[in-house]
């Protein structure tokens, strides 16, 4: 089949990459489109060491598994893993000790037009949640996390840093759990990018039009970049709370944690999160994605397709891929 | 008065510098003994952007004050509040917006033969603990305020990471405040400063000799530098709770947060605490001190004493003033 592969400190399109192999009770997926991550680019600079095929986020059709699996428009849940040991006997099996991590650890990802998942995995989408917005169910599931983890208190205040994909979902997500004391702001850098934010009704402010002051209650980093953890821990008003979404590849600029210290801040590191929250809210149509897509290409383009979603005027760069 | 002051980036013992003004209801106080802590060194790198007299940590005698508070043996906490601002009406003082931080931030220090102290900053001190313990128990506070900020559960196997100054007390603490059903740990790089926890009964294990696995429930960093912090985060399981105690300059290594984030872990920012409980527990003998005094200088030869404070091979180096 063909596939996007990250080998040997680079990345290339391969026409004859060996079809996956369904094992135990495996589910074989034909991948319809693909969404590039920033943890695919993160991985294109040596984050977690993977080799194989690339991405963890698409919606496919399955081709082989269970009778009322067959034929159906899926997504699936990224962690494969092994429900034995501590951690997933304790509930917590997106920590599986064991796991392998489709397109990031020890499983080829979706940038393919193949794709294997354990049935525990896959979630059958509804109709109402088309391929363009299924694309984003894994992104949203992760913003859904945020407020597992860091629930909202009345009369809080709340400020998204980062106006990329995360932010601009992970703001949605916030704005529906938010009382109507609470306040909901997105800090960013691109004025098309806080226009989105606007026409939903949330405040959006540039970078560098905010005066950093240690007064919001919780702030949400999804910049990405030492910078923005930066500015994130500059926000976070002294026993506030900063939610830690994204993850970049180590050796980067120095970190200065002294704030954290003596603010007294408690930083909460965020991760995968709930599939069905995410497609129930895409279905209702409660989050929008409509203008988040903005460049398509073919799989065989693939490389050009990384190219791009790694230029800051893009949102999602997706892969149309069958 | 003799003081201990930097300036223009160096350190130098200052002879004929201003006394102390009283202003408001400030005590003023004579300084009997004091300690060196990391945060003193770290100022002296750059942090804070301190500069005058350094010193936080010390022991002394009330020379002009209230009546009931004359000629007694006191310890002050370090932060100069308005009691006024948002932090403060809401019960966090320590996090005050106007604040002075004695020998850290706008305020004078310690390490001088007087101190001014506003008066809600001052607390006697029972016969028991002599000014050797005294000067424990500013740093003895900061352990307490662990637990306040991170229980400990039944059954949580819990990490202190770093064999310094504070890891011995916060070891001490956490030790008591363990159940049976806990495990508590120490590690460090120093067999003769383990030694000191296993003459305590708590099991001590040298870096060199510990396997770096993520399965700690709690973990305590309390080793001032990057990397200790990032030993800390490869020994907290997935979802666990990481407590961080100390504050370094920035500019240093590069911290990879990533493993924050897969793991989902909590990090705590953790700094002042409870005088009451410390001085408390010193007096009861609950927490020991003996032979964490490595060194002692006068005054005069304040300057050699901060190096000697920087040797590993120290514990807390002190300043004998009056």
């Amino acid at each position: 089949m063909q596939a996007l592969v990250f080998r040997g400190g680079r990345v290339q399109v391969v026409n004859d990459y060996p079809d996956p192999q369904q094992k135990g009770d495996d589910v074989l997926i034909k991948v319809r489109r693909a969404g590039i991550c920033a943890t695919d680019l993160e991985i294109m600079r040596g984050y977690m060491d993977f080799t194989g095929v690339l991405g963890h986020e698409f919606v496919g059709e399955v081709l082989k598994g269970p009778k009322e699996l067959m034929g159906k428009r899926v997504v699936g849940e990224i962690n494969c893993v092994c429900g034995r040991c501590d951690m997933c006997q304790s509930g917590l099996s997106s920590h599986c000790r064991q796991r392998q991590v489709i397109g990031i650890a020890g499983h080829d990802g979706v940038f393919a037009e193949k794709v294997v998942l354990p049935r525990r995995n896959v979630h059958v989408l509804p109709d109402a949640v088309d391929d363009d917005r299924a694309v984003f169910v894994e992104l949203l599931a992760a913003a859904y996390q945020i407020i597992k983890q860091a629930p909202i208190e009345p009369r809080a205040k709340v400020i998204v840093v980062g106006d990329g994909r995360l932010g601009l979902l992970t703001l949605q997500v916030l704005a529906q759990a938010a009382a109507p004391t609470n306040k909901v702001v997105l800090l960013g850098k691109h004025a098309d990018k806080l226009m989105f934010a606007e026409k939903r009704g949330i405040q959006g402010i540039l970078l560098e039009e905010m005066l950093l002051k240690p007064e919001w209650d919780i702030v949400i980093d999804c910049t990405g970049c030492a910078a923005g953890f930066t500015t994130a821990c500059k926000l976070v008003r002294p026993r506030g709370r900063l939610v830690l979404k994204s993850t970049f590849a180590a050796g980067g600029d120095a970190v200065d944690l002294s704030p954290l210290v003596v603010n007294e801040v408690t930083v909460i590191g965020s991760r995968c999160g709930p599939f069905i929250d995410a497609i129930n809210a895409l279905a209702a149509e409660k989050v929008v994605t409509n203008g988040l897509i903005t460049s398509r290409f073919k799989l065989a383009d693939g490389a050009a397709a990384l190219e791009k979603a790694a230029q800051s005027d893009q949102i999602k760069v997706v892969l149309d891929i069958a």
